[in-house]
């Protein structure tokens, strides 16, 4: 086994610990990875306040990492030590089933492996994630980052940026499409970036007026303040589009309302039951959808565009000791947008 | 005021009852429809059953009908007495905003004029439905009844007929698609041959294997017992347009799960909320929407491709004072596919 340090939850307490930890040797097909940046999402939040304590197995959170190749195990033909590299919340799947031989992977019938808290395909180990020096993945589910991308900046484009990419290109997001973005958060930030490079006419819907600002300089058109009903009402049945990134539960009536004759509400970032009103829907045929992560074809071609665009999220960089300090922020909602943290400090 | 006689549902009886009724003089645009023909809708049943008694107006259901123009108003030129025509559950619409203007009156943002229990946008009078010998309405919402359509068994396309024409067309159906159809009553016998009559391969959905055969008759190409889990499974994933026209609630779990990657579900005949995991919605980006009537284009088009290809309503047909029998065989279900009531008997 290879040893490293990590960021982990063990035991009762909330609060993440440095310690070591061990990454398996090195397959024919697997990579070693010196881990750089990683990104801090939600999901890591939920990871490590839902657990229950003493009995929960071993936690390490990170599942949006940027580093580079230190290590090649002998069938890995696509990097070689010294590559910058990116990686995301999938790191294996069974390769075998409809889902995957389609490259969506993330929707793979046997269940993808995740990052963290997955259970390994071939050992049965639990995968621990990229709040870590290094990783062991395969090379399958590790992506070149391409020249030009910040590394620490580009590491949240592995999770929140996918996650924005997939229902904006399989609802056809491009030029004359007329997209809404609601909640100005990680997810909703990159939306934003996203949506206007790829020609759409961009709004954002938020509680905040004071985000507005924020929402020009992120190139959005428009700006829709969601509590102002006047407002509302203006923008009822404009988009084409609207991609609903806000977090917590909320009712999706007012974001349906703003979906034009024929479009589609894509909710994210929210796992659960969701409840719609029929004539939400009804009238105004129109649609309801869910995205989450992405598969391995839209995930390379989504880091190519931002590469080309110079997309990445706006970050604060944090050394990774301060860990505890921004899960308690992104507790709070005090981000802006992502945070990501520098791991060089584990060294 | 013109006197017609009904069956009408006032004071705390569940029965209807045969009484006269009145309808207004014609306006200008304005049409009189010997009314021949009426189909039995669930919603009528609805409405009878959800009658609170002696405090409620007047209820005269019906509206899906097909009758005989005998007088027209004064700038009538599209029909003239004799005519046969068709009236669906939408008789009036404001007819200035976005969605009247592109031919979806059904949606009007002012809310559509409904054939009973609807009121009148120019008197304020209640609307009272066809179960009558006459009904009056405007012209713009009467359809020539295509020649070659048996005037009884086209009543019920009036509703049922567009409630499915509106999705199958929306959601692009059409030669290669793969179309479920979810429970086999009124919409959905007319679901299976209005898409087996636009070219899709169409599967029958039901929790009655007996069923089975009558799907083969209708020209539907396979048939899945809903109950049957193995059955399925070995479904799920294939189908890219599923019509869900189960009218009890139900859990849409099952159904999202038959959808193939990136189709839709489309959910009819039933209002009210709808809970949807967000994992069976985001596990293949599947979409939800909903469905009910159609504008006015929609609808003629409807009514050409069925006398095109020979569609109409499975009915059984019962003189008009049989109502109460068929309301309650609709109650207990058993009706295949439609009742619909002769108004002769009201002579």
């Amino acid at each position: 086994m290879r040893t490293t340090m990590g960021w982990q939850a063990a035991g009762p307490a909330r609060a993440l610990r440095r310690a070591p930890l061990e990454r398996r040797d090195l397959r024919p097909d697997d990579l070693a990875v010196r881990v750089d940046y990683c990104g801090v999402c939600h999901t890591d939040l939920h990871a490590v306040d839902g657990r229950d304590g003493a009995a929960d197995a071993l936690l390490v959170p990170g599942h949006e990492f940027t580093g580079v190749v230190t290590a090649t195990g002998a069938e890995v033909t696509r990097f070689a030590a010294g590559d910058p590299v990116a990686v995301g919340n999938i790191v294996d799947s069974c390769g075998a089933c409809a889902m995957c031989r389609g490259g969506q992977e993330n929707f793979c019938h046997a269940f993808p492996t995740l990052t963290y808290g997955g259970t390994d395909r071939h050992d049965g180990s639990a995968t621990l994630g990229a709040f870590s020096r290094e990783y062991v993945v395969r090379d399958r589910f590790a992506y070149p980052l391409p020249a030009g991308l910040d590394p620490a900046a580009a590491a949240p484009l592995l999770c929140a940026g996918i996650t924005v990419w997939e229902p904006l290109r399989a609802l056809g997001v491009g030029p004359r499409t007329r997209v809404a973005v609601a909640g100005l958060g990680g997810l909703g930030h990159l939306a934003v970036k996203l949506a206007v490079a790829l020609g759409a006419e961009t709004t954002v819907v938020s509680r905040s007026p004071d985000k507005a600002e924020d929402a020009r300089r992120l190139g959005a058109h428009g700006f829709v303040v969601s509590c102002d009903p006047e407002r509302m009402a203006a923008a009822r049945d404009r988009f084409d589009v609207v991609i609903d990134t806000i977090s917590a539960p909320h009712d999706l009536g007012p974001y349906l309302g703003l979906v034009a004759m024929d479009g589609t509400l894509s909710h994210l970032g929210h796992l659960g039951p969701v409840t719609v009103e029929t004539t939400d829907l009804l009238v105004g045929r129109k649609k309801l959808s869910s995205a989450g992560s992405g598969g391995r074809p839209a995930t390379a071609a989504m880091l190519d565009f931002c590469a080309e665009h110079g997309i990445t999220a706006d970050i604060e960089l944090l050394p990774s000791a301060q860990v505890n300090e921004a899960l308690d922020r992104l507790r709070r909602n005090e981000v802006h947008y992502r945070f990501v943290l520098d791991m060089s400090d584990l060294d």
